[in-house]
């Protein structure tokens, strides 16, 4: 059986009310999304002006659409949107997107009262938001131009934010790092449709690996606290939680209308949902894309592999202060490693496991493929400088084999500009998650 | 009178000692870099087959060059280097890099020991490294071919690194991020000029306003101390310390042969000498070219300006977790910011300032200009998101007439993918630090 909330995500037509001629127009550019994309559906463009929009035409009304719309965007200046709503009723309309602000955020709570009166049984995401981008069925309600913006790629994050400039500009990073996610939402004055309800859209959702939410506040935590147990049952949801200081709080409050309470109680809440809370905004995505692809490991003890001395030792730092610790190979591996004809005598065969300046992907074959079998480690770090002469881009491929052929979690920490970013992507293209730093890495391993 | 060491940096003349032909020895890339670049001083190419390299004259032996050499690069098999520095010393070359690896860090005392004996007054950097680059003078020894590891432009950061490949990769980062540095300097096994000597280089500077130090761990504790006391009253030293845990001081150890001592031990000394310890890889430039440009706060009363209200709620709980204040602007400047024909009442004049999201560059301009005024502000934290459709380009102008003018620090944060980093690095170039997210900002802003 579909989920309620299908049609937001896979509507066979959409209705952009308040679609324009005007390139800078929000409607503008969100009836281009459909039109420029893979969406599979029809799209229908509503503006009482009637004019025809990038040569598709226009309708005055929405009652002058024959076909059944399953979504509604609705872009209107905001003392419009109630009799819109109304209309959307009365057509029939399943769900329903309202971008348009200058409700509750600024003191406007009747205008979302008479919203909720006239929605009848139709759900509605909004006010007050970017909407949804959806990678897989190409619904796309952000409104920040594509050249100013990038979509991220198909992928397996599902991403739930309550900001809709935050999520945007998370997900312009995520494209450029190349990072997928399944689906977007920006929950705004959530006068409807919550992260409570989102969330159980996504753990159902099977193109969604891991859930990350970006949260001020709820509305309700006894229901939040349920579902969040519910949901990490499928998989992991990771949080970060803005309005952690007192004074943060008091700057949501003035955002999204929302109280954001104490810091303590959502993290006590969190935890013993056995959610993952996050602190820092770059671990938000970070962390989702290692849970998304990589298995877990069975146990705390990892390899570090190198070919840079200065990152193992960072590496190694950053392993113990999260906790992990450094596994110890079987003398077996050891003298496996050290008999390959790829490895030369000079390369140190310990944890951290420095293969030296000079190494090949040959020599990274014959290390990981040991370690990996070695039944003493549980999952390992992979540092790969790009910038070091001999350094062959097949090494890209060694790791994404590796990693196919084995039941750990293979994690790889890279930092350079444009020639090691190339490589990295590959490798984020192909599930393996890439880290800048050791400290990243290691976060993620811990997670 | 010029610093013993600057024939390092600024030689009228240059001998590569193990020059080649075949494209992917180092000996080979480091003389192009001296070919390719505005490098002004004479280049020699030393190699005792003789043959033409690039169209080069190459001579068999460092004799048969006419000219003095100051500086000579030696990138030999290990067991011929004290042949080679021997010839150096005959020659009267004033300085040498010993890139050549195969020395303490496999064993190998002796080979040191004869290094020594033979160098006379000549002064080496290494062996075991990667050497230098000097962003002004061109001096480049970095055996990375520019295409893997680009080289960043000129500007403010002195760096210098225990770890070859680690300051590589920081550089290839660097560059991609449009942070500049002055010199960058790999110290290897530095059995003659170390990190003391070399701070004492980089404090004298007038290129470097700030310095960067990868150290895994020093031979000379209390000349270190007393180098960087003196070091901190001229700028900024930035440092991480490689092998916090003691783990990782194994590791360190294996890598540099040297002993990395006690984490705590060395955070004591940083700290009393007045240097910025950072335990993070992203925060030794983050850090870096915010103390580099930025003049420092006169106190911790910081203002946040932004056209995402998620943005403002994170970066006012990283504020208040690095032991910022929120300033309070004054009534006077509130009735400016409100009374401007640019700022709609829709925009939220609190502290953060919330522009809301169909800010524009004039928005911006009201809004920096009347808070740099106010007094009860020490400095500004500028969120800009980049994506959304009616920023516009020319907010990077208000920004960075508006720092031209002021005396307090403005950082920048702003999230995104490429047209987004477009904007970051104009912004960098021009002296005005930007971070992926108010977390990084928080920091700089502290530091």
């Amino acid at each position: 059986m579909k989920h309620e909330l299908d049609t937001f995500f896979n509507p066979k037509s959409v209705a952009i009310i308040g679609a324009s001629r005007h390139p800078k127009k929000f409607g503008r550019v969100i009836f281009e999304n459909f039109l420029r994309t893979e969406f599979k559906g029809k799209v229908f463009a509503v503006n009482p002006k009637g004019e025809s929009i990038l040569g598709e035409r226009c309708y005055k009304t929405l009652s002058e659409i024959k076909e059944n719309i399953d979504l509604a965007v609705v872009v209107i200046p905001a003392e419009h949107v109630p009799q819109s709503i109304k209309e959307c009723t009365k057509k029939g309309v399943r769900s329903c997107i309202v971008i348009s602000a200058g409700f509750s955020e600024i003191g406007n709570l009747k205008g979302e009262e008479e919203i909720l009166k006239a929605k009848g049984k139709m759900r509605i995401i909004g006010p007050n938001v970017i909407g949804i981008y959806d990678a897989y069925s190409k619904v796309d309600t952000i409104f920040n131009p594509p050249h100013r913006q990038s979509r991220p790629e198909k992928g397996s994050i599902g991403f739930i934010s309550q900001s809709g400039a935050f999520g945007a500009s998370m997900m312009d990073w995520a494209s450029a790092e190349g990072i997928g996610l399944s689906r977007f939402i920006s929950i705004g004055n959530r006068i409807d449709v919550d992260e409570i309800d989102l969330l159980d859209y996504l753990m159902k959702d099977n193109q969604t690996k891991a859930i990350a939410i970006y949260l001020e506040g709820t509305r309700r935590g006894s229901e939040l606290f349920k579902k969040l147990k519910e949901a990490v049952k499928k998989k992991p949801v990771i949080i970060i939680k803005a309005g952690q200081t007192t004074e943060g709080s008091h700057a949501a409050s003035s955002h999204t209308g929302s109280l954001a309470g104490e810091a303590e109680v959502y993290s006590g809440v969190f935890k013993q949902a056995g959610a993952i809370e996050v602190k820092e905004i770059e671990d938000l995505f970070n962390i989702s894309k290692a849970l998304a692809f990589q298995p877990l490991p069975k146990g705390n003890r990892i390899h570090v592999i190198t070919n840079g001395g200065g990152f193992g030792v960072l590496a190694t730092d950053a392993l113990i202060k999260n906790k992990l610790k450094l596994s110890e190979l079987s003398q077996d591996t050891i003298e496996k490693i050290k008999d390959s004809k790829d490895v030369p005598n000079y390369a140190v065969i310990k944890n951290p496991m420095d293969l030296v300046g000079d190494a090949t992907s040959a020599r990274y074959k014959a290390a990981i493929g040991a370690v990996l079998e070695d039944k003493n480690v549980d999952g390992i770090i992979v540092t790969v400088l790009f910038q070091l002469a001999l350094m062959e881009s097949n090494v890209v491929d060694v790791i994404i084999n590796a990693d196919r052929k084995s039941d750990k979690p293979i994690i790889i920490c890279s930092a350079g500009g444009a020639y090691t970013s190339v490589h990295k992507k590959i490798l984020e293209e192909s599930g393996i998650p890439t880290y800048n730093t050791p400290e990243q890495a290691a976060k993620a391993m811990k997670a």
